[in-house]
């Protein structure tokens, strides 16, 4: 299986289907593009119709869209465990999930994920209101699995892979949230799997200007 | 169970919802609330901590956003069947149905859902690119369903309940496809099921402003 990715310091997207393979023990060959360059289009012109990342290329299966690479990989390698079993529990984390997927535009324009930047930001309301919201569910379900996995449905499931990136925004533009909030950023930020990821990301040095947002940070 | 929506004329998420469940038979009870007023939020603080439209109440589990509804009750009164049945197909499915889901920003800004409209536009660089995308889509779909079913995966999938809204908008506004892609239009727009909506749409008669784009054609 080949994964393509974008550079590890920005692409988002490309984080949560990278952890769901990573974090399931799945053998994949990465393929990192240069987000924002000629040699990414041109190398994904045989790969994705999207010429996005993340996509795949699992034999004859090509899968781009980040949730849609987590539902294939759950599917097809993982019997379907990469969700809670409950069905009741299963569909709250679809709903958080694809409420993330398909929503937060002013979160995603205003705080562009830059893994190593340490900035302060002027958002606005609507960014706020984003913000808020995604406290709410992280508080909320650390009220039930703090102490019962510390993962969104106790154990590691597609909807980590979803937030993940957020909370990599959260932390980078010192975004201040709840105690219960917090207890899911710092259970996600010890993540020995991310911190590969981190790692790799502050080796790079190239620079897309639209994700440098804010003022830096002492 | 009960399904919340908005204006038939203007919820493009809530169509999707509505969609799968009329498509597919489910009986359910349609509680419409109106857009953009304080009755609006009070009505959906009970059903659903995202307080927007979809949102289904089946028994004790709440579902919200128009994609994990679709999920759900493909699981739980479809047996699978609202996905192409062959791993590939299905996986092709989602992969357009996700990437859907969380793009295509500045199509879902410029050209609202408004049903009631007959309207000439003029749209920016990024939203000729979303238009071109799924153009794109819908006649490679075509290419091998145009005869076999003519959904974008034969038989009718969720995938289709995903794009129905956005072959509302084409349509208003007048945006001119491919013949490939003008014949999924044409086979959307036949729906007798689609057609409901569209018939209670016209005799809406509120207006949420923020949604009524362009310039009316006579
Ligand atoms: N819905 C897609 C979005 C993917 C996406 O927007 N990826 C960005 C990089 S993080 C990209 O490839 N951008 C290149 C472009 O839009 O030209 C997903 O979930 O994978
Ligand atoms: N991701 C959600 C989006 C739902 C959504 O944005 N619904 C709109 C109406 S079409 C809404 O409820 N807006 C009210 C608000 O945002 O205050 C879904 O797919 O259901």
């Amino acid at each position: 299986m080949q994964l393509y990715i974008g550079n590890k310091n920005y692409s988002s997207w490309s984080l949560r289907a990278w952890l769901m393979l990573e974090k399931n023990g799945i053998k994949f060959e990465e393929i990192k593009l240069p987000l924002a360059t000629p040699a990414f289009y041109e190398a994904l012109k045989a790969v994705t119709p999207s010429l996005k990342v993340p996509s795949i290329i699992d034999n004859d299966i090509h899968v781009w869209d980040s949730l849609a690479i987590c539902e294939y990989i759950n599917d097809v390698y993982l019997s379907g465990r990469a969700w809670p079993e409950s069905m009741g529990q299963k569909t709250k984390a679809r709903a958080v999930a694809c409420e993330m997927h398909s929503g937060f535009g002013a979160l995603r324009n205003e705080m562009p994920m830059n893994i190593r930047a340490k900035r302060s930001l002027t958002i606005s309301d609507a960014c706020k209101k984003d913000i808020a919201r995604i406290e709410q569910i992280w508080a909320e379900q650390m009220k039930d699995y703090a102490d019962e996995g510390g993962w969104l449905f106790g154990d590691w499931s597609i909807a980590d892979a979803m937030f993940a990136p957020v909370v990599m925004r959260f932390q980078t533009y010192g975004i201040v949230v709840s105690s219960q909030a917090r207890l899911y950023m710092d259970k996600v930020l010890s993540c020995s799997v991310l911190g590969k990821w981190i790692d790799e990301a502050l080796q790079e040095t190239d620079i897309v200007t639209i994700d440098e947002a804010g003022t830096e940070l002492e």
